[in-house]
């Protein structure tokens, strides 16, 4: 039996996609950066024929690209033209399989589309607080492969803090069936966060325990007017020491950028009459529906006035206007795609370093290509820094010069980050596109020691060849 | 030149203890179970120090186990007789290198203790929320290496959660400089996670950055009385949903281990009137010196009260009273050293599966040992509950006998344990103690991943060899 008839065998012809036409929508990235290719698409109903599939594969030696909602921003579901491998999809495992209110746990299919277990989790009056703009189509295995991060961060933390347990199928096509719902659990080393964050390398992973929250109360949000990163940050600590852990989201903009939102994204207004340096979006909520957050954020913000760390606020008084708020915060996307040809950067940096960081950003990438927009929006409270370099229309001639200057724009971000000891790429990965920037910042120590990790796993590296490392 | 000489030569001859007398500390462990060997121990001054002894122990292949606090409940800092090693101490690195109250981070060396990292926080108004027993003398190295949980694990997790980086000699003497202070970082394999948890098999860990929190400003603490383990649960679900995730112990300590604790330790009283079946010590804190914490407790304890969750309850009125309720539950591990011949465990297992596990366990053990008293307690609120069973004294003739016993009771609660989908050691380790154990409950093929990750970091073997797995 052939390779594409030995698939078929396990998971149904319906299952195995390999017309030109019904691969199409698994051949290209989210940005339209990559073309892929693929021998097929293989679509398998339960970890059972996931290992099946594996076990074939390995048995072939042929390489897999596993793909969630496809939403990701660096290529990690790209199937290489050589070795040509095969894009396995989990979309059909979808179920929730079991929710415990009393562990505040739920245990999930890897092809779970995020948005679809927010609303399980919610309707049994609990929160899972991964939050972020791709949520109606990113798929939990793809978070969990990518360590998604999100606009909730600051108070629950990243997709590795949200994961108890994980069924993984290895390279070998062995089942490693860890979906324990414990919180303490000193067994040996930390083979669960080896996957998370591995983008597909490592195995497959079929299903999570993921761990819920008690569902959000009582909300407050406000918009904040502030001079500096500085006082930003002052501010934050304002709001830790008022509400603790329920600073839910803190979330910064700054004004160049707020100015292209406002141009570029129907419905929007300003915030306030007078053009501030950053906007600070903060959200707060609580459990218990009758916490006082309103009194509590303005006692807080009167403090910060009194110190002169803002210069103007407004809470939202009902929902639509804390809506109008988000709409402002999501919208950066969306402008950008509008406004010109841009090349949008991943970074963070401690946060007392914030304020340099983007101030050195302006400058170098100012000195180097002084007609540019740099742009600036951060999940402040997590150190994580987007840059956007903006273009005028029609600024590049061909592709290749789009990349060039992509390329050293890279370099002289990249040169600022290491020197404020961050990180290149602080929630959306390496895949395909980082590699050669990965291999340039980091410690040729780690990287031996990610590689042999890598060869014990998939000693025949069949698991997403070519990303992560460059060779 | 000689080992010891080469050895005298990075460290300075005062650094090289040998004789048997200065060595006696070091050689075992707090509950005396086992008597260590080592040529001597070393008492590096820096990173760079450490770097060069492991540098020279790599090059005559000399074993090298590392000791903190030697507060260890599984004999992980005991040097073997064979291959005989080195003692690494690194009671000399117990400087706070840096503290950042913007990225609320500290930045310390591996040897300082645990309760000075606490206090140089709370002289900064910050929380470090690690707390355990030991607090007064294990230091942060083992704590990490360990993964250590504690009394507040519920709102602040495991060590894990408070590391956010690393600086680690590797068994080969390369220095990995991960002192890195961010939030976010998806550059790669997670490395850090590997370290932790690892008891000192992978590499010694040099110095750390920690998170910190907000210091607490206003705080509740209550002393429940409960019939059952699923009443305690309904309670903590209570509790979260009007605290969330500002509930930061959550203890419970069944009525038969109470009593011995009342009998053996010195200043306890019983809590209240009528014996419970089960005592539950709540503290919420807050970091708002006015949150109005003890109206919402009252509220709480009414609902409790009203679904017939609890049946007493006392809320501390004061510092002293909230005292005594913690010398209540600190008071376990002393009354037990009183009250005769012990075995202690630590597991966890699902929090809906906690009542079922100290049933069985009772009944189980009590079938094959009518005459021992199965005590519970448990860090409730992560689903860890310490089962130790008590037996009179003199009922063992021989430590062998002791031993066979032992043995027998493990193999009881393993059984359990598993069938439970729980973990045999949830905060304590493996160590020396529980390979065989380890070996017995966990999937092949996990360890099979782990010694190939062992392989990968430690090719000679030298880092604390015999620990973890059994060959």
């Amino acid at each position: 039996m052939d390779f594409i008839a030995s698939l078929t065998a396990i998971v149904g012809a319906r299952n195995v996609v390999s017309t030109p036409e019904d691969m199409a929508q698994f051949m290209t990235d989210v940005r339209r950066t990559y073309q892929g290719h693929a021998r097929c698409v293989v679509l398998p109903g339960s970890t059972q024929e996931v290992s099946d599939v594996v076990k074939l594969c390995d048995r072939h030696q042929i390489p897999i690209t596993p793909i969630g909602g496809n939403t990701g921003l660096v290529g990690g579901a790209i199937g290489l033209e050589s070795p040509l491998g095969i894009l396995l999809s989990l979309k059909r495992m979808n179920r929730v399989r079991e929710i415990s209110l009393v562990d505040d746990t739920i245990t999930v299919d890897a092809g779970c589309v995020l948005q679809d277990v927010q609303q399980v989790a919610a309707d049994a009056d609990r929160l899972f607080p991964m939050s972020l703009s791709a949520e109606g189509s990113c798929q939990i295995g793809g978070n969990i492969a990518t360590n998604s991060g999100g606009v909730q961060a600051i108070r629950y933390g990243v997709m590795r803090e949200l994961v108890l347990g994980l069924e993984v199928v290895l390279p070998t096509g062995e089942i490693l069936d860890g979906l324990l719902k414990l919180r303490k659990d000193n067994t040996g080393y930390d083979i669960r966060d080896l996957f998370i964050g591995s983008e597909g390398t490592l195995g497959i992973v079929t299903a999570a325990v993921l761990k819920l929250y008690p569902a959000p109360k009582s909300v407050v949000t406000a918009m904040l007017a502030v001079q500096s990163v500085d006082d930003a940050l002052a501010v934050l600590t304002l709001m830790r020491g008022a509400f603790g852990e329920r600073v839910t989201s803190f979330e910064c903009t700054h004004a160049d950028y707020m100015d292209v939102v406002l141009e570029n994204v129907h419905n929007t207004r300003a915030p306030f009459e007078t053009r501030a340096e950053w906007y600070l979006l903060v959200e707060v909520m609580d459990s218990n529906p009758d916490a006082d957050l309103a009194d509590i954020m303005e006692t807080t913000l009167e403090k910060a006035f009194e110190q002169e760390k803002l210069t103007d606020a407004v809470i939202a008084q009902n929902q639509a206007q804390a809506d109008a708020f988000w709409h402002l915060r999501h919208g950066v996307s969306e402008a950008i795609r509008h406004a010109g040809p841009n090349m949008s950067h991943d970074s963070s940096v401690p946060l007392d370093r914030q304020g340099v960081f983007a101030e050195r950003a302006r400058q170098d990438i100012g000195a180097r290509f002084p007609e540019c927009k740099v742009l600036c929006v951060a999940h402040l409270g997590d150190g994580n820094m987007h840059i956007v370099v903006l273009f005028k229309p029609g600024r590049f001639e061909t592709p290749a010069d789009y990349k060039a200057a992509s390329a050293e724009i890279d370099e002289i971000i990249d040169a600022i980050v290491v020197d404020l000891a961050g990180s290149i790429t602080a929630e959306h990965g390496i895949g395909l596109s980082y590699r050669g920037r990965l291999a340039k910042t980091s410690d040729p120590v780690e990287i031996r020691l990610m590689k042999g990790i890598k060869s014990v796993f998939d000693p025949k590296n069949i698991m997403n060849p070519g990303k992560l490392f460059l060779d």
